[in-house]
């Protein structure tokens, strides 16, 4: 369990960092910049948990593996193969933003269920999604407007609400199921419905629609 | 006074969040966007206030009534009907956005200046003030930033500045009037302020005047 | 030690203010609009810094001092004789914003070191460095951020990075050199890196480089 765990966490770290940092690359920062929007798209959305659970210093802080993993995640993004790999082609671009940023969502929106199960006794589904949906989109969120964009969550297919299925799924089935089954089931329900919803151009109903 | 103070928190809740979801509309998110915005803009600023106050988890993560009571607002904002009553028309929009954010801006600064006195004993009138206009101020600033806005207290006529009289009236009146008259009073020139300033085009000065 | 600690806060706290005051000026905004983006940047790091380590209210709620410092610098910074001198002339702007921003980043950079020597015990230096560049940073971070810019943490010389090798010449100076020493050459390091850096026009890598 946890090895699971930590190899978890590096994984939606590896990908909040790496949607990040090809953000950064692309709105032309120099590397400095790029790594500190990797890190900040990484540890962003755990920080925000760990500050309204009150849990401080935040998780990020007194272990420095996740941020070096964000770190490293960063520089090889910036590196020149890469970059011209992403950068060239619009379509292989947003392919990767896509998968990045979606793995990321998953697996932190799960990561910040597993948080209230650890720190609140009985907690209801409302605050177990709350806060999942919180620890997912915060790292998102936090990059999209450092960088200036208008956030994912209000542009893109179902961001959000693909967050909030996974929160549910991973609360409802931790008591048949078991915690670890819980949590991957969740995250692979938030990756399933993002894609699916990026191929098939699902969208909510628009107010131009 | 509990009813009292429901049926306010409500009020301000309804009207933020109203706000909120209005210029999601205009910025042509989707329904989850909307929605988000509009609680957003209703609970970001009680939970910044929270979190500063070291009162963790925010009220919002243990009661999901006002949370609802957002989101529902948001929804019937996105209604097509209400839709095209306040989008066709500029000044109708205008004249919207005015009466529900000064109504959430004065609800909500003296909602601060509430959990200061009751989580802080003999509070300074500095203290009291400065958490007020944040509460106040915390839910629109973080609306527009997320919308990608310059933020409304930094264009529109006196807005943080009819927060802060507000705060003061609302803190010196407890004594001799009592809570609940102080808090309608500060609320009630908060809104006053607004909306005069708004119809006499009264303005701080302005570096280009 | 008292009296260093307090003017080299007020120090920081009048740099900052005045570089977030006068790019209220030239974003237009009102005369509480300008004191509004000086206290925030000039509070924001810290705030940031004492809510993520658990120190609530921060320090700014308790003590009125830095804000009425950094009112009254970004009134100063208002008046219209302050405004033509500094509007008037690009090259003046520039090196006015350089030199205050930079100011305040070396000071409050250092400042954020040393809340975790007073917090902490035995902090690593991974902890000191993390603090102390997010307290440098906070500031002008959300002072960009509110004001609509690209943050001039992704744009500008050698920014964070010279906030880093502050925090980490302040963290290794202190138990050969003592408190003082350590912070004033942390806080020269920054200021004199980012002085040079913008003087010599000095770059990390750029992707389009």
């Amino acid at each position: 369990m946890e090895t699971f765990l930590f190899l978890f966490e590096m994984l939606g770290t590896i990908a909040f960092a790496a949607s990040g940092a090809v953000l950064g690359v692309r709105k032309g920062l120099d590397v400095f910049g790029v790594c500190f929007l990797g890190l900040t798209t990484a540890c962003g959305g755990g920080m925000v948990r760990d500050v309204l659970l009150g849990n401080t210093p935040p998780a990020a802080f007194q272990n420095p593996t996740a941020s070096a993993v964000a770190v490293v995640t960063s520089l090889i993004m910036f590196l020149s193969g890469v970059r011209h790999l992403l950068m060239g082609n619009q379509r292989r671009y947003d392919l990767f933003m896509l998968l990045m940023d979606s793995a990321g969502l998953g697996i932190f929106t799960v990561m910040g269920v597993r948080v209230v199960w650890n720190c609140v006794e009985a907690p209801s589904l409302y605050l177990l999604v709350f806060v999942g949906v919180l620890t997912g989109v915060g790292g998102g969120l936090l990059r999209d407007v450092m960088a200036g964009d208008m956030p994912y969550i209000f542009v893109k297919h179902i961001y959000a609400c693909a967050s909030l299925v996974g929160a549910v799924i991973c609360g409802v089935l931790r008591q048949p199921a078991g915690e670890m089954t819980a949590m991957l089931a969740g995250a692979a329900a938030v990756f399933a419905i993002r894609c699916l919803s990026a191929h098939y151009r699902w969208n909510l109903p628009h107010p131009n629609a």
